[in-house]
C-alpha cells in the first residue's frame, strides 16, 4: 500500500498519516518529492483499508501495489534519489566516480593511488580492507589496519570511503572508519546483512549478484530499505554466462531496466564487469553512454603486483585517460538521458 | 602440502608431525582413512621445507598441492567420507534420504510430516524455521519458535534434524536445536557464516550457489574444513540458465565431477532443482541413478496451502512412492556405482 | 485448430472432415490412437468455424488451440508416439539405443564398433559422415564414402543407420544410405533444413540447441510435423551454461518436461551432455532413470585415436558396461516411469 | 602458416608465393595491407615446410599459427578491413548504420521506412523478405516479393540493401536483388549456408550466434573467408543468460575482444540485443561508445502494427533521435577508440 499526499498536505497532515499506520502495527516510510510526498507502508501481511486513508485530511489517494516491491519504486517517489554522501552526491548532474585499489595493501599503496585520485578531481574512493575471496587461503585483505589507512587517505585528501562489509560486525568497523557501506556481489542475497545495513545511517553501495535477476536485485534493496534506510545506490558489475572472454558479462541493459522501475541511483562496475585491464576503459564508455549515474573502478599504482584482481585495475596513467574519456561521454549523454 | 603417513606409523608419529606443524604457526589437519593417515597444511601462505617433513619417522612422503583445494581432495583422503548423525549416516553403503517441509509451520504441520517420514523409514527431517526470502514481505519463518516444533519432532520420532542457518547467530540456535546445519545456496559464498560452521561440531549440509563453478563450491567446503570441521556434506540444488521449463536446472553431472576430486559425500535436492512438483520424483531416480549419497526433498500434508514453495513439495503418498522408487534404483545402481 | 472424432468415427467420417480442411486451402493432420482419431488443422491465417465441423458425422469436437504448437501436442494424440524404424522402435517398452563412433574414419574402425554393438543386441548404429566442426580447418567426416561404410554395417550386421544431416542435399543421401535422420544441435533452427526433413520418409532424430528452449525445441519438431513427417524423436544433448566442469550441462528435467506437453518420444545423449568420458555411463543411468525412451552414445574401439570427440567415447569394455548397467535401471523404471 | 612479404616486395614476388602454394595442393589468401601483404595458407592438414617459403624473393617471414583461426587475425592483417558496399563502407572512420523493419511487409510500409532513413544520411537499409521464425505458422516473410521491394527502395533512394539469405537458395536471391547477406543467429554454424556465403561476391554481415563463444563466432567467419570472401563484417546482437528483463543480454565487451585478435569490423544490434524499445537508444549509445564500427536497428513506420518484432521496433521519431545521439557519441569516441 502506498498513500500519495496531495502537493498542499501539510506536514502535520504527514504526520498524522504516519501515526495512524504505525498505530496499526505496520511501519511508514514516508518519501517527500519535488512536488508530493509519498508514504510506503510496509509489515503489513494482509490489506490494509484504502478509504480509511482517502478520507483523511491531505491525502490525494490510496494505491495498493501489486509489484513485489514497493519502497525502491517509482510509484512511491517518481524523482530519481540523488544519494549524498558529504558534500559529494550519486544520482545527481555530475557523474560519480568510485576510484581505488581492489584491496588496500599498505599505506604507500593506498597513499599513491589516493593522491591520483584527488588529482582526478574524483571525490571517492574504494579500497577493500576485508576481501571475500574465493579460497580460504587467498589473501584476505588488511582487516582493520585498512580501514586505519583509508580513514587516513579520507582526513589527508578529503575522498569520501567506498568499503566492504562482508557481515554484520563489518558494518559496524565500515561505520567508524568509512562513508559509505559496500555490499558484494555474494552478498546480494545475505539477508541478514541487508538488514543490519538498513539500520545504519550510512549509504549503501549494493553489487548485484552474479546470477540475480532485476527483481532480486531490485528486492535486496528493498530489504535495506524496508529497514529506514534509503541511500542505496545499485551496481551492475557482471553477471554469470557462457561467455569466456571476460569473467562475467557486463549487462548494460540492465541501468535502462532499473530506471523505469525505481528511484535509486545506479553505476556500472566496468572492472569486475570484465575482469581485463585492456576492456576497462571502453566499457566505462559505454557505462557513462547507457546512462549509469557513476562508475567505480580499480586502479593500482602497480597493477602487476596486485595482491588480488591484478589483471582488471588500471595503471594511473589508464586512469587518468578513462576519466577524461567518460566525462566528455558524460557531457554529450547527459541531455540525452533526460531528455 | 599434504603430509601422507606410512601405514605403519603411530600415532606418537601423528602427534609429533602435527606439532611441529603447529610450532611453525600453521594449522595441522589429520585424516584418518583405511590404510593410513594423511595431514593436511593450512595456513602457510608460502613454501614449507618437504625434506624437514619427509625425514620423520612414520612419513611416508609430503606432497606439494598445487590445486586451489587441500582438505576437501582425494589425495588427503582416497577413501570416501561417512558423515556420522547419531546413528545415521551419509556416504555410506545405505542411501539418506532427508525429507520434510520446505517451512516450519505449525506443529501440528510438522508432526503430520514427521510421522510420514519417520513410517518410510527415513532417518533426516529438514524444515526451515529461517528461511531466506528474496522479498522481505514474504513469510520468513518461524524463527526459535520453528526450532522448538523441530526438537520436539527429534524427541518424538528419533528423526536427525536437518534446518538452515542464515547466519552466525543461526548457527548457535541450530546447534542449541538441532542434528545438522544446512547452509542455503545464497549463502554459498558467505564467508563469515562458512567459518563460523567450521567451527561447529554439527555437520554441514552445503548447498551448490546459484552461479557456482565446481571449484567455488569445493572451495566454500574447504573454507569450512580449514576451520576444523571436516563433516561437510555437499548439495548440488539446481543452477541458474537460461531454461525456464525448471526453476533451476539440475546439474547431475556434478555427481561425478565431485566424486573424481573429492571424498565428501554429496547428494540432490529434487525439489529446488526443479521447482514443479510433478518433475521431482523423476529427477530424484535420476539423482539417485547418477550415484550421488542421497536426496533431499521437500514434501508437505497440503502442498496447495504451503507458505511457501508449496508448487515443488510432494504430498505424503507422491513422497511414499518417490521413497520406494528411489530404493529400488538405488539397489540396482550401487555396485555400479561402487564398481 | 483440432478436431477430435468420436471412437466410433468411420474411416469415411475421418475422409470426409479431411477433404474439408483441404478445400478451405488449409493442411490435414490426422492422427489415430488407442481410442480414437484427431485431426489437427494446419495453415489456417485467422479462424475457422468451428461449428462447421462440430455438425459434420463422426466429429465428437473442435477446440481451438492456444499453445504455439499443435501436432506435437498431447492434445492431439494423448498416446505416446512409437517410432519405427524398420522392426525397431522408439518410444515403445524396450529401451532403444543408439551406439557409435562420431565420426566414420575407416571401414574398420566402423566394422570393430558395430561388431560390439551388434553383439550387445542393441539395434541402433550411429556415425557422421558428414561433421559439423566450429574450424573449417578440422576433420570434416568421409562424406558420402563414410555413408558407403554405414551401408554396408547396416548390410552386414542388420543395424539401423542413425546419421547426420548438415543440409538438404544431406537428407537426399541419409535417404539413400540411412534409416533414421539425425538433425544437430547447431542446426535446430535451421528451418529449411527443418522443413526438408519434413518431407521425408524416414523418421527424424532432433537434437536440442544449445541454448533452445523447450518451446523452441518443441516448435522445430513443429516445423518437421507441418509437412507430413510424424516420426521425430527429441533428443536432449546439453544445453550452454556457466558450469566448465562438463562441455554441456545435460539438462535432464527436459524429459519430464517434454512428457507433459507432448507425445513425442525423447531420448538423451550423455556423450555430449557431458563431453567426458568418465561421466557418461553414470548420466546414462540418470537419463534413464528420469524416465526418457532410450539414449545416444558415442563408442570408438580406441577412443585416444578418434578424430573427433575422442575425450567422451566409451571404449567397447565400457561400453558393454553401460548397456548392462542402463538395462539394469530400465528394468526397475518401467512401471514407475508408466505408473 | 602465414607468409609475411617484406615491405618493398613486388607483386611478382607475391605472385610466386600465391602459386607455390597452389601448387602444393594449398589455398592461398593474400591480404594487402597499409605496409606489407601477407598470405594465409588454408587448406594444409599437416605441417608446411617453412624453411621452402623463407628462402624466397620478397619473403620477411613464415609463421606458424598456433591459433584456430588464421584468416581473421591481426596476425594476417594488422589494420582494420574496412568493408565497401558500393559508395559506403562499414570499418572506416564514419559510423555505419543499418535501419529499416524486421520485416517487409509492403511497398507503402518500405518506402515510408525508407524516406526516413535516406533523409537522416545513414546509407544501409536492412528488412527481411525471409524471416526465420521459431513457430512454423508465424509469418514467414514475403518472400521474392519482398526482395522485389527492397530493390526498388535500392533504386530509389540508393540505399544500400542488406537482407537475410535463410539457406544456400537465398543466397542467390540476395545476390541478385540485394547488396549484403546477412546470416542470422540461428544460422551462425549453418556451415553450408556460411560456405556458400564465402563463394558470394558480397559482403556478409554475420551475426553472433545465441549462445556463440568468441572463438566460436571467430571460426564462423572464418569459414566465408576460408573459401574467398574476406569481406565480412561481424555483428553483436545479444546472448541467451538467465536475465528476464530484456530479450538477449548484449555483450558489448564482445567488441573490445573482437578488436584485440581481428581485424573485421563489428557492429552493435541494439534491437534483439534487448528486444525492448525504450532501451534501443539507450543500448545503441553505448555500442557507439564502446568503440563499434556501427549499429543495426529496426525501424517501423507503426510499430504497434508491425507484424513481426513491433515491440523492439522504434518509430520514425525515436529513430532520429537515435541517430542524432550516436553521432554525437561517435564524435566524442573516435579519437579515443583509435588511440
Amino acid at each position: 500500500m502506498l498513500i500519495v499526499m496531495k502537493t498542499d498536505a501539510t506536514d502535520a497532515d504527514i504526520e498524522r498519516v504516519v501515526q495512524i499506520i504505525n498505530d496499526l502495527g505496520f511501519r511508514a516510510h514516508p518519501m517527500p518529492g519535488a512536488t508530493r510526498t509519498a508514504i510506503g507502508i510496509t509489515g503489513n501481511q494482509g490489506s490494509v483499508d484504502v478509504a480509511r486513508f482517502e478520507s483523511l485530511p491531505g491525502v490525494a489517494e490510496a494505491i495498493r501495489v501489486s509489484k513485489p516491491y514497493k519502497l525502491i519504486s517509482l510509484d512511491l517517489r517518481p524523482e530519481k534519489t540523488i544519494v549524498r554522501v558529504g558534500d559529494a552526491t550519486i544520482g545527481g548532474d555530475e557523474l560519480a566516480i568510485i576510484a581505488g585499489p581492489c584491496a588496500i595493501e599498505s599505506r604507500a599503496q593506498a597513499f599513491a593511488i589516493a593522491e591520483a585520485v584527488h588529482k582526478s578531481g574524483v571525490k571517492f574512493f574504494r579500497g577493500g580492507a576485508y576481501k571475500p575471496r574465493t579460497s580460504p587461503y587467498a589473501f584476505q585483505g588488511l582487516g582493520e589496519d585498512g580501514l586505519k589507512i583509508l580513514a587516513e587517505v579520507r582526513e589527508a585528501y578529503g575522498l569520501k570511503i567506498v568499503t566492504e562489509a562482508l557481515d554484520e560486525a563489518g558494518v559496524d568497523l565500515v561505520e567508524r572508519y568509512g562513508d559509505m557501506i559496500q555490499l558484494g556481489a555474494r552478498n546480494m542475497q545475505n539477508f541478514s546483512l541487508l538488514r543490519r545495513a538498513g539500520r545504519s545511517k550510512l549509504p549503501v553501495l549494493l553489487k548485484r549478484g552474479l546470477a540475480a535477476t532485476l527483481d532480486e536485485w531490485l528486492l535486496a534493496a528493498e530489504y535495506i530499505m524496508a529497514e529506514g534506510n534509503y541511500n542505496v545506490v545499485l551496481c551492475e558489475r557482471g553477471i554469470r554466462t557462457f561467455a569466456q572472454h571476460t569473467r562475467n558479462t557486463l549487462d548494460l541493459a540492465a541501468i535502462p531496466a532499473v530506471r523505469r522501475v525505481s528511484h535509486l541511483p545506479v553505476v556500472v562496475d566496468p572492472s569486475h564487469g570484465t575482469g581485463k585491464n585492456y576492456m576497462v576503459t571502453a566499457l566505462a564508455r559505454a557505462g557513462v553512454a547507457v546512462g549509469s549515474d557513476g562508475l567505480i573502478v580499480e586502479v593500482h599504482d602497480q597493477p602487476e603486483r596486485a595482491l588480488s584482481d591484478g589483471a582488471q585495475a588500471l595503471n594511473l596513467k589508464q586512469y587518468d585517460q578513462l576519466v577524461q574519456e567518460v566525462r566528455a561521454i558524460h557531457e554529450v549523454v547527459t541531455p540525452a538521458a533526460v531528455g
